[in-house]
């Protein structure tokens, strides 16, 4: 079945459960949810409410309400962006963002004359939360940084931002795309108010799930209007969550295989997952060092990444080195800028982009010996 | 297993193929399309390519690039709706729409000082065209129409309507949630030039699906910004289809169910479908009849519905029944408003509900039976 090590695009294997829950539910229930009375939709109104309060205690958070399913992260992204940062807002943002938060700023910075501050972070991807403090203006409406680059795997100083934020009363986004399921998050402990979530990366779930964990109170307008199973005759969205923020039938199947897949997670727990992609993340970083020409970005320090390394050999263009390692070794990587730009401005790559491995609970040493031994034969 | 009747919810079973073909590729495939470049890559790539050609030609449309992938018919719907509508437009639509389109439009009309004229139906929901060509005015920059009432069931004059938008030079955006897979549909002839679909219902996919089919050069802005796989340095959403209107990872194994489902349906064919679905609404028309003490809503005439038939009985709460239904005879029907508050003001029903039976092609003549033998031991 070959070598994935793309799991920072979507995590495959799943566990077997996620699967197999969405092939029986669809079979034996198929209901909406929040919709019909009947006892299979309220069945089936159970298994989503489950998977909320699920993913509210994954996070230490107490109001199962208060998680919100899209359909993306890009969509939760959006949802949050779009639904707090007014006209002439201010935002603060970091230099790694995934275009999920870049483009959508620099399309409100058109549609809403929104002005934007990149926190400059350095060619390995730290932030220094002074330079956030020194951003931060009488008009900051937002705070959104990514938990983790998904280019260089730097993990941000979260809990610090969040300390600041809260401090001067600005929301604090968090977008977890790479960290959530694999990383320890704790909502409370990190001052995070809104957590933006994917289901198909490291919580294991299949793609069409994601959402926003909503741990406070600012106003939030929906992106979308419309029926939310109740209230039919009120002609705007309820103001209540999740209703507010969740228009149209939800992927109730999608849902029911992230459910099993946090099941999966907590069985395992996530200190467990996180150990072991770190171990393998460091022994991937001292064994891609021997390559010969290889340049490796950003910290060479396991603590200080996710499970997520971009490289160069030089003389090779990263598609190529890709291509190379998919048609002869059956060993799937990404190169190129992996839908984040300004990253590449850091490390000066824009141009040619990286090759990335996004290292997976399910991979094991022998992948990564794979992959460097298919390297050292380029 | 019981009755399932709701099928205008959320279409119950589906083909066998569909859930087995999203199990089959969670476990031997499970990519993510249009990011890699490996081969297992592609061919998550040429699985969602082959489902937009699909469903175009389902809907005798040439152009697969302009199949939008959404999580919902919900927010096909407010793609278009809030892409198109601009400051101090003025809007067209039904007196049968569902939230979808109306929560959507008053909320619009708040944000953008939008002017909305709801063209009048009669109580069994036909619009007169002449009544459409009334609405229009100068600034008419939209006209927005269900296919069928999701309560009464009526199908609209679309080929009429979408005639008078194109000689009037305005978009016609059309609702096809109660239609698509069950009710032949071509976008040419018809002169849709937006279509709006979900793929959970008649279409017999998986919920987590739907999209739009763009049939004109009108712009539509993106409802969401963010990662396209391609042009990942240019910081706005790229402006050609499909890549515009679909930002971060789709829905894949959605996706592939949904093309299980539109090849089951082709095998089939729409018109062989929709005759069975048009006997057996045929059939529940002239049983119902005899139940005493109902009202039936709507049409009497089955060439004039798709399978949706509201109706209360007499001295009886339409939640009360539906529950008896449930609990005593394991008959699965909806109360309420159905999320379409406007169709019950033509009824009068806004303050009591309906309840509401949907047909599906699953269903045989013995559901309609047990059903009405069911209300007769009322």
């Amino acid at each position: 079945m070959g070598v994935y090590l793309d799991n920072a695009a979507t995590s495959y294997p799943k566990p077997i459960e996620v699967a197999k829950s969405i092939y029986d539910f669809m079979i034996n229930n198929g209901t909406s949810s929040g919709r019909g009375s009947y006892q299979k939709a309220m069945q089936s109104d159970f298994l989503v409410y489950e998977t909320r309060k699920l993913i509210a205690s994954l996070f230490n958070f107490n109001n199962p309400k208060n998680v919100i399913f899209t359909s993306n992260i890009t969509e939760s992204l959006n949802l949050a962006l779009r639904g707090i940062l007014k006209e002439n807002d201010h935002v603060v943002t970091s230099s790694l963002e995934h275009n999920a938060v870049w483009r959508c700023l620099k399309t409100l910075e058109k549609d809403r004359n929104i002005s934007i501050t990149k926190v400059s972070a350095d060619e390995k991807g730290y932030t220094n939360i002074n330079d956030v403090k020194n951003c931060i203006k009488e008009n900051t409406a937002l705070v959104v940084f990514t938990h983790a680059s998904n280019v260089l795997g730097t993990i941000q100083p979260i809990k610090e931002i969040g300390k600041l934020c809260r401090k001067n009363k600005i929301p604090f986004l968090v977008d977890a795309a790479q960290t959530a399921g694999a990383y320890p998050i704790d909502v409370e402990k990190e001052n995070i108010d809104i957590l933006a979530f994917t289901g198909h990366k490291s919580l294991l779930g299949p793609m069409g799930t994601g959402g926003l964990v909503i741990n406070c109170n600012y106003n939030i307008n929906p992106l979308k209007s419309g029926g939310t199973g109740g209230d039919s005759s009120y002609e705007y969205q309820p103001n209540y969550y999740p209703n507010k923020l969740e228009a149209g039938t939800l992927n109730v199947s999608g849902i029911v295989g992230l459910k099993e897949a946090i099941n999966f997670i907590n069985k395992e727990t996530v200190e467990k997952i996180h150990d072991k992609e770190k171990e393998l993340t460091k022994y991937a970083l001292e064994e891609l060092k021997k390559v010969k020409d290889i340049k490796i970005y950003g910290p060479k320090n396991n603590e200080d990444i996710v499970g997520v390394i971009s490289f160069n050999i030089k003389n090779y263009k990263a598609e190529d080195v890709a291509h190379y390692l998919d048609t002869k070794h059956n060993i799937m990587v990404r190169a190129g800028l992996h839908c984040a730009p300004n990253a590449h401005d850091l490390i000066n790559t824009k141009s040619i982009g990286t090759l990335r491995i996004g290292i997976g609970y399910f991979n094991e040493k022998e992948d990564i010996n794979k992959l460097v031994t298919s390297l050292n034969n380029l």
